[in-house]
């Protein structure tokens, strides 16, 4: 097992949860009777170590985006000049997660850990690793020093967003055939069958659809032997994007910053996370349920219900975005109401 | 058949649904991979007349409020004066709807449609039919009079909300008893069994629930032999407040402006506004299933989706409000995001 170096994550705080918990039977509405917002809130509460929580001002979203050597086998709809003109696109406001977390009142970084170009700016690139990750069915994607790199930049984005103040942080990706290691991560620590965890991704036809279980089948039989060690996982069959993306996932939990998981590529890099940090999915939400039907394996193995179920298949961190009202709602909802008392409201009947 | 006085409604825009379709396919994604977000973007563009559609600024909460004499018999955890503490209280900004709206962009209005009490204030209670709805296990909710009082109260508010520049509507509702009235209209008009559309309300325990069961039974058979005639069913077993609710969800269909539906009260009163104005449901989306039995009952029926499943059954218009932030979503992406030509991104590889 190599030494990951992540400090031991500390659990939410049980005693704001208690205080959240109570707090909701004093306000006005009948009891247990907003549900899930209810949950949420209390775990906001619990995260933050307070009753009521403080509002929820500065979502963070970070996009990790990637190329990834397997693309060149045809396992996705898209080229891989995509990757690059998509790190425009965010960069440039036109994307879905732009809008998304507009709306939700979230900002969007975007890093580049493995572009396959040179050109995205250097304020991008600053945590660069290399360009593009080794064809993961053939060779490992990246070396001994890559992978250690690419955890070390995924650790010192989360503590930057941290110490900038974020109090709410998503993961989102970008990186035409991402889904191809994800899914193969996936069935590496499940335990999954190759051909249960492929999905279509941005949308492939059925000879690409073979492809691409072709590439996971392969990838996988060099992912089992190190499926017990996070780090080895990473350098074999991940990437420098879910690398550090992993590495993200898990200094937020050590970092006692509450996150919301979105689909299948952070998903993956979550279940990774949870082997670098135990303890950390104490931290997580998922915000949406993707069509990919290996992230239905990830939510079951992280023991996670969704926020959302709106048949997105996006990635970039949308299915969390659309979910970051919600959380938003349940926040207000302890800081704002009114009590009871406070309202001169009666409460139930008697018997 | 009573005659309802509803003009005709005229569908969504078909054409402008198209654009929105099309436009979709050239935006920076996968196409279809924003899921439910794309058909609901093309829904408001449809709703508008207009491909990319208009922002949604104006989102507005009508909460009608009233009293059911039912509420004598024990069928509620709470006791009736919780009605017009409840009215103070969303005026006062103190209620889980103020705190869902404002997170949502939307604003609030409260109507008292039959509150039993005198002293909710002038403007709220302008429209007022009546103090509390008869008990329906015994006497009709309101006399032909009050039901056509309450149906052009409900029409005019609809009118006034829209004629303000409402650009999406929400029926909330107030009322201590109000779930057995609703669950006898949604077993009248599916044709299901008393037993069937029992649910727990605010919480009432298991002799709360055989009372209230005996009441839906008793009222359902006062129900049945009109349900053929929705002015009739409203005025026998509805009451002032959801007569008032199926008027205005039908008038927003008239006039064009799209709905959030919220769960089992206003579920049941779309239920009657289907009848009175047929071809309103084009202009309805389903915001949160309720955990009501009888809600799952009425999506059935409407043929709905709900956008959200978050455990909720508070009422007020909270699980409408919590979708709006989707919506808003959805609207924004079809405005907002660049196309593959604006941001210079390939599309997908032939073949």
């Amino acid at each position: 097992m190599s030494d990951t170096g992540f400090s031991a994550v500390v659990p939410p705080d049980e005693s704001a949860r208690l205080d959240a918990q109570q707090r909701h039977d004093r306000l006005t509405k009948p009891a247990d009777s907003l549900g899930r917002l209810e949950e949420l809130g209390a775990w906001i509460a619990a995260c933050q170590g307070r009753c009521p929580p403080a509002p929820l001002t500065r979502p963070r979203i970070v996009i990790f985006a990637g190329d990834h050597g397997i693309a060149a086998k045809g396992v996705s709809a898209y080229p891989s000049e995509v990757t690059a003109q998509m790190v425009a696109n965010f960069l440039a406001g036109g994307a879905a997660i732009n809008v998304l977390a507009a709306t939700a009142g979230a900002t969007v970084r975007v890093v580049d850990l493995s572009v396959d170009s040179a050109e995205t700016p250097a304020e991008v690139a600053k945590f660069k690793v290399r360009r593009g990750s080794g064809s993961i069915d053939v060779e490992d994607a990246l070396t001994g020093d890559e992978v250690a790199a690419a955890i070390a930049a995924g650790r010192a984005i989360a503590d930057e967003e941290v110490d900038s103040g974020a109090d709410l942080l998503v993961a989102g990706d970008m990186g035409i055939g991402n889904t191809t290691p994800a899914a193969v991560l996936v069935a590496a620590l499940t335990g999954a069958e190759p051909v249960a965890v492929v999905g279509r991704g941005t949308g492939i036809d059925d000879r690409g659809w073979m492809r691409k279980a072709a590439a996971i089948r392969d990838a996988l039989r060099r992912a089992r032997p190190v499926s017990a060690d996070p780090v080895a996982l990473l350098r074999t069959v991940a990437g420098a994007d879910i690398a550090a993306m992993a590495a993200f996932l898990a200094q937020a939990a050590v970092r006692r910053t509450p996150v919301v998981l979105d689909g299948l590529i952070a998903g993956a890099a979550a279940l990774v996370a949870a082997e670098l940090a135990p303890g950390a999915g104490d931290w997580w939400v998922a915000g949406h349920r993707s069509v990919e039907p290996a992230h239905t394996m990830v939510l079951d193995h992280l023991g996670l219900k969704p926020l959302l179920e709106l048949d997105m298949r996006l990635g970039e961190g949308t299915g969390a975005a659309a979910a970051i009202p919600i959380l938003s709602m349940a926040v207000r909802i302890l800081a704002e109401m009114a009590t009871f008392a406070d309202a001169g409201v009666a409460g139930p009947a008697a018997g």
